[in-house]
């Protein structure tokens, strides 16, 4: 079975407060990054998984988003990157 | 001055264990996403930041991950995207 390489990204909803983006702003800004305005954290998260074609991936990478990666009620998700093995 | 709008994203480096990405693996297939044969965990980045120009914006970027967004050490990283705001 062909074998591919996920990237997706996580981030809070954009009406939600981010207290670490806020304390990571505040750092830049401490170490003399004034020019930072705003900054979210969010998380990265790299599948390598095994499925029939590029469909089926993105239909169980949506699965596992919802199911375990994300908490859907706060976060949003997007799948950046979708690429089959060589 | 223009505003820019980026993303970075951090990982380990490739060639250290990622506890948390095996947890997260662990747990995808105890849920039956047996497909998934490896995980790695990041930190996604957005930041809004002023800068004269693209090339200031970049080498400002590249100094707030040397010296506080990752850990140089043990941490890889990589600009996503960096957009001028319209």
């Amino acid at each position: 079975m062909p074998v591919y390489h996920a990237e997706l990204l996580v981030y809070l909803r954009p009406d939600l407060l981010d207290p670490q983006g806020r304390a990571v702003k505040h750092a830049l800004n401490t170490l003399g990054f004034h020019e930072v305005e705003d900054v979210r954290m969010g998380k990265a998260i790299r599948i390598r998984l095994q499925a029939e074609n590029d469909s089926q991936a993105r239909d169980r990478l949506k699965e596992m988003a919802e199911k375990l990666l994300t908490n859907p009620v706060i976060e949003d998700y997007r799948i950046l990157s979708l690429e089959q093995e060589p």
